[in-house]
């Protein structure tokens, strides 16, 4: 059985489609999208190992004329020359305004297949299909798009809106287990900013650390309420004027720790799992969240296998001085994003240097 | 005296101001926008040379913290290339979501500043200020931004609308006469297929080839009323799903001579100039539009001391090779924007390659 999301904006309007062991039907889907005869899929080598395949037929069986095109995975490939690669392949095969850019793969494949869509031709059709829980939940939804400039992520980008997400959580299964938990803190995030609902249904589930220990059907559930958070959130701001900050709960310390350790030792689910467990405390200690709400998200992060602690060789005071270079860092006053409820956040201006590194010493792993 | 016209999309609404003499109160322009602090310049050297410390002086004077960047004149330095040097500097200068990056220049530097704005940190603000007259009635106008593919014009690039297009004629001193003649021909061109008080006002000029030879009132006026076309034709069709097409009126056989001269020995408004000739004498023969209709627009393009004839190295032959080798060709149909009045076109899908022939045959210089 599919779910559908409708996204509606004011100037545009698309469907997030989550249908389980239905890649092979994806044609289907975009046929009924009026889209010109040409699709390029983009992805990287490894996923177009997986599903390449499967995707083409079904979109060649639909009457499309496909192409592909592979760019190597991981950040070191966001980059502008990559683009510049795919604008060649794009000349090359005589896309058109009707032709589409399918990116099949996670969010560094959905970024820039976004971006290259956005300026070919002033824009053609985009379509997602992401493969990893974090794209599916996350950055496919939302319409940001982008490379990193080499010095800075994401600062070369564009806004633009997809004309379908269309997610099959089957394809989750070749994920690495370690990816799989960096994409469950994001759903656990928006249980905890948004959505009670989601918040119990995690909490009644025996384990969150890995596909095969969660029930397809709720799995399913748990990705349309996650996805059904972002839309609701990126509707109200869709050019990130306010509301969409709210999204950024966990990402404030789980910035300055990723920054910190060089984007390496630790994937950004898990920095964000981090950044949860110490805003968490820092809104209990400023008396907006109680300790037991507290617990509770804590022992999600549990359940999924995240880590709760932060390595004693990073030292708080450094952390402390990450978060005011941020680039959300207005006038060196850092902005919280706090819990006031399950399913309820609110965005505080000033939070007291003292109070974080409490909160960053408790957590320190002994 | 200034003209304001108001730009109304669903998504956005700015303002063309047209106030001559007033380049060096720009700065209050901007002020009213509510921008953030910085602004950068970008330009060409010879541009720069002559208005950019006016332009800097009033923004400075104005509050504005104010950098410049410039780029070599021409086509060549179209590329992307160009565009990446730019992000660098909005990095150096550390530009942010507020600041404003600022073309000064022709339709060559408002196309890449636009697309830089369109995709620095996914769209900063972005103000016109247009050098050229063909700047001012055509490229400052629709949203239009880009650079070329090494292999094609314009093909990368994205819709991304200004906050503010601010024309001072008087700029127009020190463009070179035959640029303005090429922006004439655009000129004429609103005037046969929009705009019949216009084309009247152009009529009753005894000179139109000269800045010198056109009271500046006058010039006013029709700079606006091409503008007003403009955006006329751009709101009722932003990305160019219909109506936009009759834009390209003169532009179908212009292009294939530009294209075939190597858009070197004639430029962009005088192959226009040569395509709205060729336009008015196809629609002569296909019985829409009289043959007195199609002499007063000749008329005026001498008047604008434009050319009227093909050179006669250039084969019929090869000008309709190219125009079914065109992007906008459907099937090898050619499909020619012609006159049914003066004010009014139409577009006709099948011209025969017997009627454009014998129309290029006429025009051939003796």
């Amino acid at each position: 059985m599919s779910s559908v999301i409708q996204v509606t904006l004011p100037h545009t309007s698309y469907n997030i489609v989550i249908d389980p062991n239905s890649l092979g039907t994806i044609g289907r889907y975009l046929d009924s999208l009026q889209l010109g005869q040409k699709v390029m899929v983009i992805s990287n080598p490894e996923i177009f190992n997986y599903y390449g395949k499967t995707v083409i037929n079904s979109l060649k069986k639909t009457g499309f004329e496909v192409f592909s095109h592979l760019i190597p995975p991981g950040e070191t490939y966001k980059t502008l020359d990559s683009i510049s690669q795919v604008y060649d392949v794009a000349l090359k095969y005589r896309l058109e305004r009707s032709s589409t850019l399918l990116a099949l793969g996670g969010g560094v494949i959905g970024d820039m297949t976004g971006f290259a869509a956005a300026t070919w031709l002033r824009g053609i059709n985009f379509v997602q299909v992401p493969t990893s829980l974090l794209a599916m939940v996350d950055a496919s939804i939302g319409g940001k798009t982008g490379v990193n400039h080499p010095q800075g992520k994401n600062l070369i980008g564009a806004f633009y809106q997809p004309r379908l997400v269309f997610i099959d959580p089957m394809v989750l299964k070749t994920l690495p287990v370690r990816e799989f938990r960096a994409g469950m803190a994001e759903v656990i995030k928006y249980g905890v900013i948004w959505n009670q609902d989601l918040f119990n249904q995690l909490e009644a589930q025996k384990n969150l650390d890995s596909l095969d220990n969660i029930n397809l059907e709720i799995l399913q559930e748990i990705i349309k309420k996650s996805c059904q958070a972002k839309v609701d959130v990126v509707n109200q701001d869709e050019k990130e004027a306010g509301l969409r900050a709210i999204l950024n709960y966990g990402h404030t310390i789980g910035h300055a720790i990723e920054s910190l350790t060089g984007y390496s030792q630790i994937n950004h689910g898990e920095a964000v799992a981090i950044g949860m467990v110490a805003a968490g405390k820092i809104a209990v200690k400023s008396g907006m969240w109680t300790k037991e709400m507290s617990q509770r998200q804590d022992d999600l992060i549990k359940k999924a296998a995240l880590p709760e602690s932060i390595d004693k060789s990073l030292k708080s005071q450094k952390i402390i001085e990450t978060l005011q270079l941020d680039k959300k860092v207005k006038a060196g006053k850092v902005r919280f994003i706090l819990p006031t409820n399950i399913g309820k956040v609110d965005i505080k201006e000033e939070i007291p240097s003292e109070v974080i590194n409490t909160v960053l010493e408790e957590m320190k792993r002994t």
